[in-house]
């Protein structure tokens, strides 16, 4: 297969505001021996994409930097020691554009083959790409984070969010007490995903609610909105229960100590971004397994082609998005 | 041996203030088949007892209800399930006064074997029920809730007090570097318990000479003062790193979540009485080899009769004690 020397790519040149993302030409990537140079299919935008774009998550970038982790595609070319690709193999990724990587928001991307994943069978490959990062957020949340186990109680807040919605169809399949917060207009489509019961955010006597949900206590607390309230979360945990905290980047909850440490529970944060490869691949299974198996779909807002990567950020920004933007070079 | 019926035991018959607690006599307590009846030499007062006492820390209790965690003395009796244990051995304890187990406040003190553990040799009795809880505390925080390993660094908020102390000696025998506050006055006495640094509470550049203590950050915060400021403490901690919260009951700092999640870090509470019998018979190995091992002693700030517990609690209470207050019946 021969490559183009010149892509189509979305980059910025610095740190700024949605705006200052250029759509233009880049050189195609040249990969190392353990790389493998992606086709790029689709591509989805994440919250943490306009975080590291505006400067307010930081980390080393390149410049120019191509924005965006997650993508589906196929193998354009492998390095000799890229083991188990090929050539036109359909693969998935959603951990580049961190720590010095360049995106994924490009026709071509060069992907450490320990990142890379193959679409498993049967499952569509924009599926897929609009699943990877919210699901993997879902599953480092409640497995890796969480420690959660079948039997135990967890709490949903945002249960029909991308995050959110992906969490309770994880925990129900893994045979956990799933009890969840959303809107009413989605309490049938978080129903679907096998949670024992869902609750109006709104609802003044949420706390009451949650209490009654689970009489013992929360052993796993996520709120993948950022709207929840911290007291009133460690106040709903077990003994021995954590919070997870990963979202809400400028947020300063009270802590309530004493309620905290006398019960031995805990508030453990933690971002997909800072995942090892290990765990990322154990996302990745589960990621699979979560479109194969459960009734989960990830809610698609919008597809649209790479050039409107800027305004793509900017409606995400505005909070205007219900579901996952795609975008295809 | 013939064991009397009755015995004098520092008691309360609900939760009250300090004046509440009534020096008399009660029975002596029965064993059962695996429990060791202990003849108390020396008892010690923890700021547990108080909050207990008080009602503030809730825990189902009998009444009269013997007040007290700790103990040392010597095996009056044992049931014939408590392996190991023989009348006149000198042994110790610090998990009474807990989720309906009576308290160390008297004569005689039932004992589960398992609770119990014998007085090393070349330890002093009550040097040994000083250290008994607060060592035991720094130990569960350092070594199980904050996983420190050699190599790591650790802060110690609080380095000359009883837990403090205690953590710094644990955590420089364990190969860590070990950074922590102090009074000025108390500055000498840390440095000879091993630690790298030590800096003044008061310093209004504290946040700067901790950060340069250790550039990497910290892997473990142990605050054992509560005075330190939970968002300052986020923000020195390495990624992945770790605060352990186990004083501060009425405390609602603020978390800083951002800076939390985005390393990967967490607060994890606990509180010594949650502690399982096999985490407080690792701790007690610490707590016996501190004391044989390293220059680490407790301060003990007074000695006084058991029939001044009243008084004992009342001085607790009112921060006038620096040091362990150690009585004996």
């Amino acid at each position: 297969m021969s490559l183009p020397a010149h892509m189509h790519a979305a980059y910025v040149t610095e740190p700024g505001p949605a705006e200052s993302i250029r759509y233009g030409q880049i050189p195609v990537p040249v990969i190392g021996p353990t790389d493998v140079l992606v086709r790029v299919r689709a591509v989805a935008v994440d919250p943490v994409d306009v975080f590291v774009r505006s400067g307010a998550y930081p980390t080393p970038m390149p410049s120019p930097f191509v924005i965006g982790r997650d993508l589906v595609g196929e193998v354009a070319a492998a390095g000799p020691g890229a083991v188990g690709f090929a050539p036109g193999q359909p693969v998935w990724c959603n951990s580049l554009g961190h720590a010095g990587r360049q995106g994924s928001f490009a026709e071509y991307a060069a992907v450490a083959a320990d990142r890379l994943y193959p679409v498993p069978p049967g499952v569509d490959p924009v599926d897929l790409v609009a699943a990877a990062h919210p699901a993997a957020t879902a599953w480092l949340a409640l497995f890796r984070h969480g420690r959660l186990r079948a039997g135990q109680s967890v709490y949903v807040g945002g249960g029909a969010g991308n995050v959110g919605s992906a969490a309770v169809a994880l925990a129900a399949a893994a045979g956990a007490h799933v009890v969840a917060t959303a809107r009413p207009g989605d309490f049938a489509r978080v129903r679907a995903l096998g949670v024992a019961e869902v609750l109006d955010y709104h609802d003044p006597g949420l706390a009451d609610g949650l209490r009654a949900a689970a009489p013992g206590g929360y052993h796993l607390h996520v709120d993948t909105s950022g709207h929840g309230e911290l007291a009133t979360g460690v106040d709903l945990l077990a003994h021995g229960g954590r919070l997870v905290a990963m979202v809400g980047l400028r947020a300063a909850p009270v802590l309530p100590v004493g309620r905290l440490y006398t019960r031995d529970a805990g508030v453990v944060g933690f971002a997909i971004s800072n995942a090892s490869t290990a765990d990322l691949a154990d996302a990745a299974d589960g990621v699979a397994r979560l479109l194969r198996t459960t009734r989960w779909h990830p809610r698609i807002a919008d597809r649209l082609p790479l050039s409107q990567a800027a305004q793509a950020h900017r409606r995400l920004e505005d909070g205007r998005v219900n579901g996952r933007l795609v975008l295809h070079p």
